[in-house]
């Protein structure tokens, strides 16, 4: 059978990929025999493989595990409760994962939202030669005077995020920031005069600005949030089959964002108390 | 709001969990500050600590991630090509990726199904104290003489698959091993005089012992695969938006399973010729 | 290419199918051109027709229509919750639709399971030659010594679920209801020595029973509710897009059961007021 | 608990819907008790009116019951082929279904694209006051010169799609078409002289114009085409479960586009023969 036949006025819709092949001895992902690189590589590195087709450099590898570690877990969400609502209706596991990730749309774990911004905005900035905090004011401005939102800003929960500060440290520490984050603390910096009042660059717009600066394309920056709130719609959906009896479902009742985020042990939360890192593991890499 | 009240007659559903909670200023997962684990932990060991409650032991946590790299990438399969179907209809990156994890069922990357019948071999040979060759044996013989399939044995294409000696390797030099490997080994062993050729343990049932081995439950081995096979999903999804022209369809062809599995380089692929881990990357950890 | 090829060996997977083809000139769906279909049967008829094969009967036809006008809506449940949390994270239409659908598992919209039961009591009334109570009375009792639950019965918002006696009425003037009804009916008749009170057939159950006595199949079934339910899928979805901002969360709230179901009007409901159907719609066909 | 509370600072996210409320005796739905709905009107005018908010004229409810029909099934597409390798990696029912209805993106089944383009010609038509083959050339050429794809227009397989003039002949009859559906007709009409050839309003392009013509938002229009597909994923689901072995996948395979539609009976059906449907049932309502 010839793959590649094309048949007169009609492209034949084949399979093909460069991502892997397999034999009857052996599976290759991006030309490496998956053997040599089980128990040699990690798998955040396995991730950048897979998807961008080359082994990352060491400060990558470490920038993108930490990512993918920050994003992890974040308690109530659209998606852990979807999750929870669909596991209620007597689910295998998988299908309370994947009912989960199906709420991380355009208004949910937006890194690659963000992303665009700031790409944008650099390109600009290097098309019309301007310096980077003329570049940010006038992108914010534009987007402040239309009444639109900066993606990867604010968060309704936290205000200040965070998650923002530890990722851009690393990054710095790692060597990894460049334009994209320079960019991403200038639109931070940018937004006081138009807001009256600072608003903070949150989690997935750092992720999606230190992404932008390992040379993600954009809409890849979302994959690598799915793969880390994965870890975080299993656990939920594997709670809620087993601790709870089924079918969840109401009429009338609110469902209010918390109305005071400085209780160090929201009611809900009946999980370990709070602890520090065993001495020997303490400290960044 | 009291979430622990209880009405007369009715439970609340609300919402509890022992995962994780946040704050305006903190998010806590297991009750370790969120970035205290950021940039100190892995991506597997923060997997391992969000599921099971506690950080691994340090072999765990390198166990832990080369499964979750040996399970990462398959080239095609039933959720890959669903993947690229639901992609082909003109949706988000997230919606092809949980759209192809739906297919992840029963019969795909089933190591929780090979974990129960491990599982329930030690407790027989434990309950009725036998030894590991007899329990294997008898399980084995069971299931053969009611014509069932032996869940986590062979693989169509592979026959023997290349990824359960490197993964059992590893589970042996790492410490991890332990009666649930033993089982599978075993049992993998028994199959000869019962079908008249050895049927292989195949990766994801090499996956459920070792997981077992490591204390996992079942239900919570299901979500390793469903974790690892993500970053195969977001690839394919990827690839499938951006190479090809949409609206995959067929009416009158033939998939088969590849008959020749000693192609070194299928058609169907394209990407980097075969080569190995740089000198510095090489062996285990 | 030749889709009936068999290798040695091998059998292809190629796709197949009895339901329909279609030409560049005609869609022909179980052998009738869709042109003839289009505008002739209705929406319910072709449903059957396209998963029974043939047309329906007209008493089954009007049966099955009532059927998902009876089963189309039922305001707040795991699935709805499901759409609108997924909706709620910037998602297009056809994916909060599916996802909501997800949530219509094992414990929920279980017309099938019902119908397992109704079908196993049948056929062993007939096998052992028992009367209809008898049969109701030995199956209900057994499920009942063995802490089991009756699937098909009670509503816990209803209690007495107000669908099924419109069901069950259709079901007998239409000339539809036989044996797997009149084993439904004495299931709850039979219920009341066991539990002390009478545990209600609910209308998924009435549908159960129904939908057997029409000849289909237990896994056909759910596929009635399936589609049935999508109807409240797309308006729940649709509402939630265009009232609500976005990112549903909750970290500190109870969602409970309505405590007390005799308000008319509960809180949430701000749609058109109780009223009736015109004059020239009243009555049944 | 108060619904309606506002905290400080903080809209509640309540729950609260315009489409039903249940008690414990009823079920209300849009103001009507959904018994009285039950056994009196049809599935398609059930789905009006929960979507619609109210019931629908005579000729909406029949136009909407072809419609539904007409797009109910429709061989092999994207959707039917990822419901179909779903269900090969063992899943229920309703999660192959789910899953299939996922692929109904912006390429498949876009009854609501073509309603936009519709819409947004007729807006224009009447803003710019132009006669309805001005305003038609005017879009056409736009479309044309930007290098884009005209909505709803041309079907791969089919080239005239049959179910177009079954459809707008339906319309036309029962007195449902208006501006809409004129400017479908006219934009048709005006591709001649930009591609050299007609390019053909495909089923979906009718639906949309004609449910415009009905009053439906574009958004809803999407719902009218997954309620109709549903059918078509429950039979593909089922049959699938039922028929196949299990674990569809592919190495080494061309799908291929079917070369020649011409053929009466694709080799891959083996459904019914050919058929007229009885006397007694023949001819439009």
């Amino acid at each position: 059978m010839d793959s590649t036949a094309v048949r007169a006025g009609r492209e034949p819709f084949h399979w093909r990929t460069a991502i892997a092949y397999k034999t009857k001895e052996k599976i290759v992902v991006r030309g490496y025999d998956l053997n040599d690189l089980t128990g040699t590589i990690g798998f955040a590195e396995m991730a950048y493989l897979v998807w961008r087709g080359e082994l990352p450099p060491p400060d990558h590898g470490r920038m993108l595990d930490a990512i993918l570690v920050s994003m992890a877990e974040h308690a109530f969400s659209p998606s852990s409760a979807a999750s929870r609502f669909i596991t209620s209706g007597g689910v295998p596991l998988h299908v309370g994962v994947a009912g989960g990730m199906l709420a991380i749309g355009s208004l949910h774990g937006t890194a690659d939202r963000p992303a665009e911004l700031f790409k944008g905005a650099v390109d600009r900035m290097q098309r019309e030669h301007l310096n980077l905090q003329d570049a940010a004011r006038e992108m914010v401005g534009e987007i402040r005077r239309a009444g639109g939102r900066l993606p990867g800003f604010h968060h309704p929960q936290h205000i200040e995020d965070p998650r923002t500060a530890r990722l851009l440290d690393l990054s710095d520490r790692l060597g990894v920031s460049g334009q994209h984050v320079a960019m991403a603390k200038a639109i931070e910096a940018a937004t006081e005069p138009f807001w009256g009042r600072r608003i903070y660059l949150n989690g997935p717009g750092a992720v999606g600005a230190i992404c932008l600066d390992m040379g993600f394309d954009t809409e890849l920056i979302k994959g690598v949030f799915l793969l880390s709130r994965t870890v975080s719609l299993v656990a939920h959906t594997y709670e809620e089959a087993r601790r709870e009896k089924g079918w969840r479902g109401s009429a009338n009742a609110s469902i209010t964002q918390p109305l005071d985020l400085s209780l160090q042990r929201p009611e809900f939360y009946d999980g370990p108390p709070d602890r520090s890192l065993p001495r020997d593991r303490r400290g960044g890499r």
